[in-house]
């Protein structure tokens, strides 16, 4: 485990969704960090006090979290030079890139001298076998997005906590860099090679079946869209190995085009859901949409209502938005579904 | 490059689709190939001269290949035994499994004190970027499958063998073990970081435009199936990096269910093309079906000639066994979609 609490790095970034790892950590795990290390030509902030990594070791932090996200997950010269300076204060230092920060002697042999550890949260697990796609009972949800960085971790923890609040145990299956700084744990299924996508997703949400059948839900984080040309194959392998039983589309309605991509349009939400559907149908013909979860962080109260009214209104399915406004409406179709679903019924 | 000629590896296999890597390279690289090396239990042949490593290296052999596949690309005991007698009677080793020969100390230890090589096929390039689905220019055909190993490398080499003996420039470009053997390039795309699948195959076949724009083709090889849950991931990212303007449906009628996967059957075609056309359409709005490749190895002449007849019938389309009967009815249909391409005119 990553030693606690943590320091967030926002870096140079003037980006708000590529901060997305630091913004998860200080929203779900608040009481964990300490604070944020910004250079002064970031315009950002999560809200935290400003610290570097001197003045946040001697406010008791463990670990630098590097929580910044790019496409193809580089440790820029930059990163590596503010590594050093965490390094060098006492910090371990923690990150979901791809490129790893064992890969760079300065930083594995600084921080021996240091005596502190590096954390590669991507590395997969040693061990992975192919999916498999044989039937597996359990009730599963998987949230799949128009778009990358549109909500997807932030609605899967929603439900988390609204199912949790009506008593039905719930565990939340992070596949991404934040959701499993978040959780302690979890696959980075972007990060696993090619053939083994849906084999990774078999085995971080196994049958909850039999003696292991508590009632409960497996709410698996989704990752990329369907949609988006550079990821759709990390999408429609954790659509195959969710084996899901329901899906929760999510949407930002400010995203103007794909992310990074001006080029492409998002796509429209019924066409999204109803390719998402028509995919996880391979592994798990009886899944269900329960729902969508739109991200209105960039609107008013009144107009994020009446948008998530209409929204809902147009697809014929519960909207809201879970984190701002609670998941119960999601939650309870949620429950209509799970007892009519052949997988129940298989573990029964 | 892997030094020639090889001895091909059949080991204790008896699945005749397990060997398709020893399978290619004697039907497409033959004149490399000096013979094949298979215990006492094999009953599958390639009707070479049958040679151990000792034999093999008297007769000229230079490389063992270990072309044999299973799911998960696992580096058994057994075959680190059979490649440490390879080693010792001085011949290279190459292997397209995940696991890889550089990861067993033994055979590495082994090959230095030798002087032999190990070559690890499936490595991918060290530096990707994630896809970006920018379009470009260029005449890109990929072949796509109802399954695995179905014949799509064999088909899309007979296609290139068609349009190079009518004089259209052609190149192969290789997403797997044996078509980087026999090409002696190309990319693993099954073998690459999740992210990074569709960006890789679009550095693997960049634009052919302006100054390289000779009217030729690229002919990229498909891999695994929409419709195969362990693989889908990997056929979802090649469609959208491939950006290709002509699909080729390949299909092997005697095959009885998923490869692997006695739970799943195959696919109707109709409903598999359709699946594919609309996930490349993500990437190359205008992209069309040429054709149907049918792998009828197992079945008379006649039987076969009547199935191609009806199955394209029924499809609509030019349907063949293009490495039995030769593919000149498909080039035809890929010569006459191209010029109308849109992909084509933006090169102009």
């Amino acid at each position: 485990m990553i030693p606690g609490p943590y320091l967030l790095y926002l870096g140079h970034s003037d980006d708000p969704v590529g901060i997305k790892t630091s913004r998860g950590l200080a929203a779900f795990r608040a009481h964990d960090c300490v604070g944020q290390w910004r250079h002064p030509d970031c315009p950002l902030t999560l809200g935290l006090a400003d610290l570097d990594p001197v003045a946040a070791r001697a406010a008791g932090a463990r670990t630098l979290v590097l929580g910044i996200a790019n496409a193809g997950g580089h440790l820029s010269d930059a990163l590596v030079r503010d590594a050093l300076a965490a390094v060098a204060a006492g910090l371990n230092v923690a990150s979901g890139l791809h490129q790893r920060l064992r890969d760079h002697p300065a930083l594995v042999a600084a921080a021996a001298r240091a005596g502190v550890r590096l954390f590669d949260v991507r590395d997969p697990p040693a061990e992975l076998r192919v999916g498999t796609g044989l039937p597996r009972p359990g009730r599963r949800l998987l949230t799949v997005g128009t778009d990358c960085s549109v909500g997807k971790m932030y609605a899967t923890l929603a439900l988390h906590r609204a199912l949790t609040a009506r008593g039905v145990p719930a565990t939340f299956r992070a596949t991404g860099q934040t959701g499993i700084l978040i959780a302690g744990e979890g696959v980075a299924v972007d990060a696993v090679v090619a053939d083994f996508i849906s084999g990774a997703v078999e085995a971080l949400a196994p049958a909850r079946a039999d003696a292991d059948d508590d009632g409960g839900w497996d709410l698996i984080e989704g990752q990329g869209s369907l949609f988006h040309p550079s990821f759709a194959g990390v999408s429609t392998g954790l659509l195959h190995g969710a084996q899901p039983i329901a899906l929760l589309l999510c949407h930002d309605p400010s995203r103007p085009h794909m992310r990074g991509l001006p080029h492409y349009p998002l796509p429209d939400l019924a066409e999204c859901l109803d390719a998402n559907l028509r995919v996880a149908r391979l592994t798990s013909p009886h899944v269900a949409a329960v729902g969508v979860a739109l991200n209105t962080a960039a609107m008013d109260e009144g107009a994020a209502r009446t948008l998530c009214a209409e929204t809902g209104d147009r697809l014929g399915l519960p909207c809201t938005d879970p984190y701002r406004f609670g998941a119960d409406a999601l939650v309870d179709r949620m429950l209509e579904c799970a007892p009519s679903t052949p997988s129940i019924a298989a573990s029964a």
